[in-house]
């Protein structure tokens, strides 16, 4: 792959050709390049650049640049050229990118380029679903044929459809009535004797979904079945799009992104290190502001204790050993409990199994954490007291911690949200609270003892 | 798809079969299944029950069922058939699962595999190679085709091919050095002239790796260039295999886990919720004993300050806010960076402002929430000093917290390591004691005014 690094050069002259009106040049550099680095280099370009080197493309490229840009790019790039241009450019896009771009459009232009565009049809069903389903990812562009047909006639057939028209690797069948029967690969059909009939040699078990399914159970359908395309069908069982595994690999990346960003309680999962400061603190304030109210809430059971710290000042040095651990290990378990549900590798008569493991486990590392910072503060502050103190609010908090680690996401789940939604905002808030809230208990009911060992 | 949650029913089913010695039955429901959902089902049948239905399934459904299930477990079903039926199998199966299974059976078992198998050949290869990089993945299931034969002679020589194999649907055309010169899809091939030349049709734009290369590299050249099929490339520019979507379906989800594990701090990326109690300590330990050195290196920190606490016991309620919203805003970097370098999004030039925009966006959360939080505390405890020492802390913490968040993950990547080490438990290492350093510090400063409020 050209990295990405690599493209900054080019991008300087490119820019520098168009700068100097050597025109022509700039486009034959651009077009040297593969159509998905096009669009790196385009995103890399000034705003006046990318203005320049649209009017020197013609339709077809442009088309390849618009499928392949980020969508909020696609938008721009869009506004820059004539509705009339943007129509023809609409009709070479791939039909799914095509009705993403009309959707992202505003209302009155989308319209204005609709009346303009000659092939609107194969667009216009697309619109009617929500971006992130089934419906909302495929795309028309399919091939079917009918099963009573021969191998010979549908070879001849593909031929006529023109060569440069990107026919999928899978046709799919249809008996008399529309309905879709079987599909057959591409290869199954070049190999196949001429003479027999698509209903002989096609695969009759037809793995499908329906249009309004979520675009991550497409996703986990063709991974778990290792499907190359994804027929999507309506309730009368007529193909009315196909998903296909670029759309899936985009969709698998978005899903991990989306995940990964909020775990981290970062709301915008199109976040980007360089996106402008007002959208970061839209899409990470909010969390923040949230953390405030549940530090705020801890710092409020601490001062329920307010006045153990005048008689044992130490225990201020601690509170947030145990308040931490629990953290950590929290983090943990909704890590591995938000994947395994991504994934689909928990089902629900597992849920008490997993449960008590991880309890389990919790305890076995309270019982660890604790007996090494129960001693080690106990050696060094020559109060085992303390260190007692320490290991049981460690061992309980890693309980909490099990516990609400594992049953927040699955809970999320169950209320129809996302379980990675179970930000470490909100898992700490109940392992910072009741972490404090065990350790200066137990230190409360030790006071006389801890006090004993302080002189 | 099946839902995993549905296939409990068929695995009570199928175990209910098995015991009572029904084994016809159990067999005729377990081959009704999907190879990808008799895989599911064998994962969740008890060893003894995985013996059973091993012995009644022929040689290629034992080996489509060893393509589909995870590794481990077919390593557990492969000790239990016999050497010589384990031989036929790893013959049927894709060569790059076969040599997967290899790599992970007992070097005699596996030796004596390969002594038992006939088609050796096409798996041997591929043992060169680790397990993670573009050779570990690839397989050699490919076709390769002369430039100077025909269309219609190339598809005459794919139907002599046995029409079962998995013939890829990209082909790959060498000259008479056997060096690749282009590729051509099997559509271009079904849709072109019969009588035209393979070298005219080819596409010779081919976008290749090498085996060393590591499969993340694989995976995204194939994202980002739209690929179904990678050719890897020795260095006389000989094909020895080929990467297709569906392997690198699994690699971007492994990719994703590891991310997501180890930001959690979970080191063991194989690691499930229902994983072994011995496997998840040893999987996460490691990281909270880490967690200990640092929460008792903060505990010192704090210390320090000891004194402080005997005068004005209410710093030891605010002292976890400022550590902690430092902890959140840094993990929020942490993500945004890791995942922009996960998808290859940062160059180097750019990162100077990337670091410079997020010690803006960072300054600016310190602002909101120092103005938030100081003026809440400072009304609930009235003490205004007491407030203003939390929200310049804050404001100090917030700007720890974007250098560390944006450098640590970076540096990792400059120093050649997984970015995503950057987990939690080491930025929070250093917002939490900078955290407490500052505040306290701060309070020092202050302490005269703070006191004088307290009364």
């Amino acid at each position: 792959m050209t990295d990405i690094a690599k493209l900054t050069p080019l991008v300087e002259l490119i820019h520098k050709a168009l700068e100097s009106e050597h025109l022509a040049q700039a486009a034959m550099l651009f077009l040297r390049l593969h159509p998905a680095d096009r669009a790196d280099v385009f995103e890399l370009l000034n705003e006046e650049d990318r203005g320049r080197i649209l009017g020197h493309l013609d339709i077809a490229t442009t088309a390849d640049l618009f499928d392949e840009l980020e969508d909020q790019q696609t938008v721009e790039a869009a506004e820059i050229i004539s509705v009339e241009r943007l129509a023809d450019v609409l009709d070479e896009m791939d039909p799914d990118e095509a009705a993403d771009l009309l959707g992202d459009l505003s209302p009155e232009k989308a319209e204005r380029a609709i009346i303009e565009m000659e092939d609107a049809d194969d667009v216009l069903p697309l619109l009617n679903y929500p971006d992130e389903t089934a419906g909302g990812r495929m795309t028309t562009a399919f091939v079917s044929l009918n099963a009573n047909i021969t191998a010979d006639q549908a070879i001849r057939y593909l031929r006529q459809l023109s060569p440069d028209s990107d026919i999928p690797y899978y046709l799919f069948v249809r008996d008399d009535n529309e309905k879709i029967v079987g599909v057959i690969g591409l290869r199954d059909l070049v190999v196949a004797n001429p003479e027999r009939a698509i209903r002989e040699i096609m695969d009759t078990d037809i793995i499908s979904i329906s249009p309004y399914t979520d675009q991550e159970q497409a996703a986990r359908m063709m991974t778990h079945y290792d499907l190359s395309v994804l027929p999507v069908l309506d309730e009368h069982n007529h193909l009315i799009g196909i998903i296909t595994h670029d759309d899936i690999l985009d969709v698998i990346e978005d899903e991990a992104t989306e995940d990964i960003y909020r775990l981290a309680s970062v709301a915008d999962t199109d976040l980007q290190p360089e996106s402008g400061t007002y959208v970061q603190l839209r899409g990470r304030l909010p969390w923040l502001l949230l953390n405030t109210l549940t530090a705020l809430f801890a710092s409020w059971v601490i001062s329920i204790f307010g006045d153990l710290f005048v008689q044992v000042a130490i225990l201020a040095f601690f509170q947030s050993v145990v308040a931490g651990q629990g953290g950590s290990a929290a983090s943990q378990n909704v890590a591995m409990i938000v994947r395994a549900l991504a994934l689909g590798k928990i089902e629900k008569s597992r849920i008490m199994p997993v449960l008590i493991r991880q309890l389990w486990v919790g305890l076995l590392q309270g019982i660890v954490i604790g007996i090494i910072i129960g001693m080690g503060v106990g050696l060094w502050q020559h109060n085992p007291y303390l260190g007692l103190v320490l290991g049981l609010a460690l061992i309980g908090n890693m309980l909490v911690a099990a516990a609400v680690g594992t049953l927040m996401p699955l809970l999320f789940q169950a209320l129809g949200q996302d379980p990675a939604m179970t930000s470490s905002v909100l898992v700490t808030a109940a392992t910072d609270s009741l972490g404090f809230f065990i350790f200066l208990s137990l230190a409360k009911i030790f006071l006389p003892m801890i006090l004993q060992y302080l002189a």
